[in-house]
C-alpha cells in the first residue's frame, strides 16, 4: 500500500518545515515534526519570514495566537512558498471565535494558495461560510454529530483547489474528487492541547516529504496521528493526561509504514 | 462537603477560560484547564481580547511576560470581562521585580475589578503595597516565614473588595471575612516552572464555573493543585523532576471530589 | 578533580538566570535551570529588559525565535549585565540561515561583550565568518565532520576574548588557551527540539554560579547535558522521544559532581 510508504519519505527526506505558529503548543509541534523524522524551525519575524520559507520545504501556518505582527508574516511566509513552489499548510485555529480570526482567515485564503487546510468541524464549517457554534478552539457539539463533513470537505476543496482535512472522531480527507475516511484516533486526543496543531504540522512534514501528493501526504498525516493515539492510549492512557502526552510522542517517534499498515482504519467515501 | 463537589462543577461545565499569560508556562496551564475538565483559549491580540474575553466563562491574566502589546490586551479583556460579568483572575508574576511589573499590575488593579488574585508571599506583599524580598519570580526567602500572610490577605481582600490567594508551603486564600489554610502540597513543586500559574489556571476553571463563589472556587483549585502535587510526588517525585511533571498532570486529569475531600489538610484561620 | 564541583555551586548559589529566549523550548529552559538547582527569569520587554538583567546573576539571550523587540531587549539586557558585571551567555540559534539573523548577531556580538557562545559547528562557523551549510536550526551535514571545530573555537575564542562551545558528537570548549574535548552525550538529544537551547540555559546557570571561572564553567554545564542525556537514554531512550524527554528532565534534576565525575569523557585537547 504506498500511502503507508510515505512515512518512510518523511523520515528519508527530513524536510524543513518552516512553522509561523501559536506559542502554546508550538513544542509539542517542534517535536512531532522532528518525531516523525523532519526538521523543525520556527521564524515569525517580519523581516525574515521570507527567507526562512524560501529554504524550507513547507510551510505550516497556524493562527492559534494571532497577532498583527504574526499574521503579516504569515502572509510573507505563504506568498514566498508559493512563488519558490513549496506546500504551505493553514490550521485555522478558532475560526468563527473573534472578527479578528475572521478576517485574517479570510485574507490568507485569499492571498495565499494552501495545499491542505486542516481543522476542526466547526472551523472548517466558518471557512466554507457556514454557521458553525465554535467554542473557543474546540468543536461545537452541534458541528461535531454534522453528517455532511464530508460534502462541506469536498465542495470547499473544489473551491479552493486545495486538500480539506476535518479531524474529528472520524477524520475526512479530500482533494475535491477523492475523500477517504479514517477511523483511527482516541477521545482521549481532545484532553490535550496541541493535538489539532500537531495534526497540522505532521501533515507539513509529510507535504515537504511528497509535495506532488498532498492529498495521500495529509491522509497518511492524519493517519499517523489517530494511529499514535491509540498506541498511547493502549500504553498510558489509563494513568492520565501526563502519561499520555509523553507515551503520545514515543508513538510518533516510533511509527513506521508497518504499524500504520496494521492498524490503519481507512476508507473511500 | 460542598466544597470539594466543585471540581465536578467544572467537569460538568467545562467553562471557557481566556487566558492572556506568558509563553514560559502556556503549555502546562493550557493543559491543566483541559485535565480539570475546562477549555482553554489564549488570545492576546488587541484586536480579538473583548471578543475572546466576551465568549469566555472567565479570564486569566498572567503578567509573566508582559510587553506593551499584551499588558494593553490583558485590560482590554479585562475591563470586556467586567461588562459581560464573567470572573477575572490575576496573576500578578514577579510583582517587585521590575518598575515595568510593578506599574502594570498597579494600572491593571485600578482598572479591573478581580474576582481573584492568586500570587506568592512576596508577589502579594508588593501588591499590598508593603516591602517585599522578591527573588524574580520566586519568593524572597525572607518573605516566605512571614507570619503575617493571613493578615496581609484579609486586609488586602478587603480593601480591593476580591479573593486573595497566597500560595506556598502553607496556602491562604481570603476573602476578607473567611480565610482558609491549606496545608496540602509539595516542596518539589517548586522544581518545576509553572506551578504557580497552573494553580491560577486551575482557579480560573474553579471560578469560571461556579462563579458566584469565588472564594470556595479559589479555596478548591488551590486545594486542587496542592493535592495532585501529593500524589504525583508519591508516584513519581524520587525519579525526578520530568516523571514528576508527567504524574502532575496525570493526578490533575484524574482529581475527583471524594480524592480531594480525603486528603484536603484545610482549615479555618 | 574540582570543575565537576562547580555543579554544587549552582546547587548553593541559586543563581538568578534571566533569559530572552525563543518560545519554543523556553519551558525546558526554564525547567533545565531549576533542575540544576538555579532559578530562571524571562523577561523580554524592553522596558524592564535593564531591570532584570540587573537583578540577575547571568543573562542568556537566545535568537530562536527573533523579532525587532526582543532583539531590541536582548541588547539593553546584555549592555546592563556588561555594565553590572554578570555574565552573558549567546545562543546564535539558526544564524547563516537568514539575513534577519546574521545582522541581529553581528550587532550583538559588536555591542556585548559575552561571557560564552554556545553553538551547533555550522551557527559557530557563521560567527566565525566562515562559509556554513547550516539546515535551519540544525547543523549542515559537511559541517558536522568538519575536523577544524577545534582551530574555529580557539580562534574565534581569542578574537572575541569569551569562551566558544560548539556542541555536537564531540563538544569543544575553548577559551582560546585551553581547549576540551567531551565525548559525552546520545545521537538521541538531537530528536528532541531544544537540548541546544538547554545546553546554553545551564551554560548560563554554570557561570551565573561561577562567573571567574567561565571556561570551566561552560565545559561543566556541557559534561552535565551530555551525561543527562546517556542517563536519560539509558533508562527510557526505548521507549520514544516523549520518555526520553521526561528522563532527561529527571536526570538533569539528580545530577550531582560524582556523578558528573564517573561518566565523564573529558579530555584536553
Amino acid at each position: 500500500m504506498k500511502i503507508f510508504n510515505l512515512i518512510e519519505k518523511v523520515r528519508a527526506k527530513k524536510p524543513l518545515v518552516h512553522h509561523i505558529t501559536n506559542y502554546v503548543t508550538v513544542n509539542d509541534c517542534a517535536n512531532v515534526t522532528l518525531g516523525i523524522g523532519a526538521s523543525p524551525i520556527m521564524a515569525d519575524a517580519n523581516e525574515e519570514a521570507a527567507d526562512i520559507a524560501g529554504i524550507s520545504q513547507a510551510v505550516v501556518l497556524n493562527m492559534g495566537t494571532l497577532n498583527p505582527r504574526t499574521a503579516r508574516s504569515m502572509l510573507i511566509a505563504g506568498k514566498a512558498a508559493n512563488l519558490a513552489g513549496a506546500p504551505v499548510v493553514f490550521d485555522p485555529v478558532g475560526a468563527g471565535a473573534s472578527a479578528y480570526r475572521n478576517e485574517t482567515a479570510a485574507a490568507l485564503i485569499s492571498e495565499v494558495k494552501f495545499a491542505v487546510i486542516r481543522g476542526n468541524i466547526s472551523e472548517i464549517k466558518y471557512i466554507a461560510g457556514l454557521k458553525s457554534e465554535t467554542k473557543g478552539v474546540d468543536a461545537g457539539e452541534g458541528d461535531i454529530d454534522s453528517a455532511d463533513g464530508q460534502n462541506i470537505a469536498k465542495s470547499l476543496a473544489k473551491r479552493l483547489d486545495c486538500v480539506i482535512a476535518i479531524t474529528g472522531a472520524t477524520d475526512i480527507v479530500s482533494d475535491g474528487e477523492k475523500t477517504a475516511l479514517i477511523k483511527n484516533g482516541h477521545s482521549m486526543l481532545a484532553n490535550l492541547t496541541g493535538t489539532g496543531c500537531m495534526c497540522t504540522s505532521l501533515v507539513g512534514a509529510f507535504v515537504g516529504a511528497s509535495p506532488r501528493a498532498p492529498f495521500e501526504a495529509a491522509v497518511c498525516a492524519v493517519l499517523s496521528m489517530g494511529i499514535a493515539g491509540e498506541i498511547a492510549y493502549e500504553k498510558a492512557g489509563e494513568l492520565g493526561n501526563g502519561s499520555f502526552r509523553a507515551a503520545l510522542h514515543d508513538a510518533i517517534s516510533k511509527l513506521d509504514a508497518a504499524t500504520l499498515e496494521k492498524k490503519a482504519k481507512l476508507s473511500e467515501a
